[in-house]
């Protein structure tokens, strides 16, 4: 394949990640857009700890998709109906699209009508749109689909990633609580943007992959504390069918906890997996985004998931 | 997608394993063939211990071959060059083709010439060919790959896939060498037919992916004793770059080893994962077939490998 041009969609901690990588791997960053007011005008390679590159960061996603691209990298927001105009200006301009926005891994279920409008879209401009990560993206999906392919019969998947989240950079400690009091983690919780995205969407994907009609799910979030000091997180998404759980998913991220990931297939065979310490999140998603990018550069046109790679 | 037709070719014990599977997932098994003269004119369904199927075991390839299927689903050999005039027949009778062949599962180094032949007229007769399974197939590569995805840099790869062969059927412990002494041994490691299948395969489906330019690679085999008799095998492959092992596959088979399944990746993220009891070999084969039988009657026409779908 000849060499890959890359457009950089936020320049957050992840996004300065992506772009170091993706340039260490040969791939060409020829636009680079932030809206922070501390970024805009300087160079990439000035912002990255690099040399100088030649390219100034924009605050204009639509003068940067005037340039000749391959492919859009977004990392700048989780949240699927915030990220839509971007995808919709991005693919218009007829460049490939992946990012590492949680809700686009998996955006059937809960957002049916942006799904379908993203796809055909894509397909129209002949290109595609990709969500994935560490988690949702692999741990609790496309790697739990992996090993599901040695199964004859599946009869129930639990799934445990657990960190600690003390050791992890500060934004991600405040989006899981660290240090607050009980009274303002209550008082977060009706807020979006707190707590983990993405248990629902790897939930539904491995659901839907495996044909197991739920008949519910539940969600559940709740503080570890020591006593009135608020340590990080548990989340829970659990899927239901009779009233036994088929799928649950358990996300615990709290100063202490252990760094593991685990995966219990109760099946024929039976698959008990577990990978010690974990997979370090931040850098496994900017990898997991970079060594994606051929694969989306050259899929068929459409909305894609990592389903498609399992 | 429409009721998936099946032909079953070779009805030893993984073959009637996925026979059986595949019927209890809903495909149609509309021909079986068979040269075993114990086998041939039964009916299917009484081979495998269930109901009366209508199908008649054939020892004719070519005369099953013009019936209507979609899919030729191969367990009769380990071995390429023996394969290849059943790959050639099915695929001119404009079947897709999968099989538990180790040596299918990436052809390309060994037998660049089959490879070559088997793709070239795949792509004419607009089918897809797919050797896979568990080992190789899975656990030495194809998770490898998934797994490094969730890294930026890789410095070297560990394999390890150990299993008790006490446990295991009788031709399989046959040919691990269980109980022969040591001068037969050695007799029996110079005829083809005896140890594992598939290590060269699945370190080179590794190292070709992740663009690791090999200077050698060196393979063993040795038994596992207690005095003259014999337990078992172990059987090592790696990979070597200045003299230093990048990647190391270790297959231990012997009667009392402790079964599990390791991966070491050195790398930024490092991951350390291990699947306790190992995945079970005869059942996960025949799950991972049957399970890729619908991705290989949808896939792009072609010598397809595991690669593909990760």
């Amino acid at each position: 394949m000849d060499e890959i041009r890359i457009i950089q969609v936020g320049l957050g901690s992840i996004g300065k990640e992506i772009a170091k990588l993706a340039m260490e791997k040969g791939f060409k960053i020829i636009g680079a857009v932030d809206i922070n007011p501390e970024l805009v005008g300087k160079d990439l390679g000035e912002v990255l700890g690099k040399e100088e590159t030649g390219v100034k960061i924009s605050d204009s996603l639509k003068e940067t998709l005037s340039k000749e691209a391959d492919i859009v990298v977004n990392s700048s927001i989780s949240w699927l109906e915030k990220l839509e105009p971007q995808i919709t200006e991005s693919v218009k301009a007829g460049k490939n699209f992946i990012s590492t926005c949680e809700e686009l891994v998996y955006p059937f279920p809960r957002y049916p009508e942006i799904a379908e409008r993203i796809d055909r879209l894509a397909k129209e401009n002949n290109v595609s749109v990709l969500g994935t990560g560490v988690n949702p993206g692999f741990v609790m999906d496309r790697l739990v689909l992996a090993l599901a392919q040695n199964c004859k019969k599946i009869n129930e998947i639990r799934v445990l990633r657990s960190g600690d989240a003390s050791k992890r950079r500060l934004p991600f400690q405040k989006k899981v609580g660290i240090g607050m009091n009980l009274e303002e983690f209550k008082e977060r919780l009706n807020r979006t943007g707190f707590g983990h995205v993405g248990l629902f969407e790897s939930l539904r994907m491995v659901s839907d992959a495996l044909d197991m009609k739920l008949d519910e799910i539940k969600e559940d979030i709740e503080p570890v504390c020591d006593g009135e000091r608020v340590l990080g997180i548990k989340q829970t998404a659990s899927g239901v069918i009779e009233n036994k759980p088929v799928i649950s998913l358990e996300f615990q991220m709290y100063a202490g906890a252990e760094n593991k990931d685990v995966i219990n297939i109760a099946g024929d065979p039976p698959i008990n997996l577990e990978i010690k310490n974990g997979i370090q999140g931040d850098t496994a998603t900017a990898a997991i985004i970079v060594n994606s990018i051929p694969n989306v550069a050259k899929a068929r046109s459409g909305l894609l998931t990592v389903k498609d790679f399992v």
